[in-house]
């Protein structure tokens, strides 16, 4: 499948460049973001971190603002940040456009409900056809990692959750921990999957952490909340994610970051320490 | 004089806040941002470094872009970040609105022409207003540094130049060095200045860095310019600016930077070494 280069900048001695390309899976063009390492330029083959992004963003932010280049470059790892729902005219969208629901909001689910089911499948997206589409066309290794930020923190720990083995470690900031109990989750599972409840669990990181009891099952987890964000108590609840955690004897670490919001301010000091744990976890350090 | 807090997150242990208040020198309501790193949390003065930004940006661009606050956290640096111009709606504007004039290219000089004189005062703005609010409202100490990009870097360079003495140190990335020889600067200093040329000379930091040549009168600068920055040969003219230093032997240090362009993917490069180069001046390594 071709893919289209729409731009490119150094950085770090390495490059960042955003690439177009038709989606098989999401039925419209799709963009994603590469951040490829100096250590990429010889040919060699550099491990890979996802990053998924959240609610209204594209695959611009973590590049702009997260500050993840500096020790990417250092280590030799590869960054891909894929947009956050199908995009196009004709994809359908929240009838208010709301900003959690539809166009920048695909959950990371695959939709099964109309007029949802034939472009929201970003599950499918993230987990086969874009690592497909970078393996082809990218010096990556086999080796990769996963993060993300709120909604796309639900997405790293849901995805790694029902990949086993796929991922070397996952990391979240303020993920959304029990979707299927607050509100951005229900409207948008609601939506996408419909009114039978029992159809959200398997999308659901608490719920899915709870049964991954088996030690191959457990992908090593790191997760940063800062304790002052504002969509702490209602939306994120990450309390059920360690209670899940716990029972399961899952090897995640919350930590409650002191003073901290949603924001990527937030992000950015705290990504070196996401990198670092992803780089313990691929044996480069 | 007032100032009243805009926003307020958390970063690498310190703050970055935003504030805005009337400016009685610029005739309008004005927004500036402002990181304070951890050691200002006590009480401790802390030296300040001032961004000047580019074209088309506001106080916001750098603070999210440039990935200065791990370091300027570790080494106990402040760093405020004015806007590019005046702001509101009774400010005059180019006709076209125009990125390179008017709003967002206010060139940090002082106009003398109708209808931008009561407004477009930039310079006295950023050399005696700001810094005066900051030092009243904030625990900085005396010592300070200057870095811009473009339009940003030849503010630097001249306030730093027009100056002597008052900054410890100057950086820049990617500065107009030669405004009097290039299209932007002849549009903003033809508009701003009048049509005289000799009135453009003092806004000038090539023409100023030739004339700088008692020890007293130099500030050690660096420069970084990526050799692949769209704009380097007709806007830009670094070797202007080397020409000039070398003429005053002026401790003027230009690096060009293989592959980089002209964005803030440039400047996260490379603001470590910016920050390094300023700690160096300020004493603090």
């Amino acid at each position: 499948m071709g893919i289209e280069n729409a731009s490119s900048n150094k950085v770090y001695g390495g490059w960042q460049k955003q690439y177009t390309h038709p989606s098989n899976v999401l039925g419209c063009d799709m963009r994603f973001a590469i951040f490829l390492p100096p250590q990429a330029g010889n040919g060699t083959k550099v491990p890979v971190m996802y990053w998924l992004s959240g609610l209204t963003c594209t695959d611009e932010n973590f590049m702009q603002k997260a500050g993840a280049f500096r020790l990417a470059a250092e280590l030799g790892i590869a960054i891909v940040a894929p947009d956050t729902s199908p995009r196009g005219d004709h994809v359908p969208d929240d009838e208010n456009e709301a900003y959690d629901f539809g166009k920048g909001a695909g959950f990371y689910v695959n939709a099964t409900q109309e007029p949802w089911a034939r472009n929201y499948r970003m599950y499918d997206y993230v987990t086969k056809e874009l690592p497909s589409l970078i393996k082809d066309h990218f010096p990556v290794s086999d080796d990769a990692v996963i993060s993300g930020h709120s909604m796309g923190g639900h997405g790293a720990l849901m995805i790694a959750l029902r990949n086993p083995g796929t991922f070397k470690s996952v990391t979240a900031f303020s993920p959304i921990c029990n979707p299927i109990n607050c509100p951005w989750g229900q409207k948008a599972l609601g939506n996408y999957l419909g009114d039978d409840k029992s159809m959200w669990k398997a999308w659901d990181s608490s719920e899915l952490m709870k049964s991954a009891t088996a030690p191959d099952a457990q992908t090593p987890a790191l997760v940063d909340q800062g304790d002052a964000d504002g969509f702490l108590a209602e939306q994120l609840k990450p309390e059920v994610l360690e209670a899940a955690a716990k029972s399961s004897s899952y090897p995640l670490t919350v930590r409650m970051q002191d003073g901290y919001d949603h924001s990527y301010y937030f992000i950015s000091s705290f990504i070196e320490d996401h990198i670092r744990f992803h780089a313990k976890h691929l044996g480069l350090s």
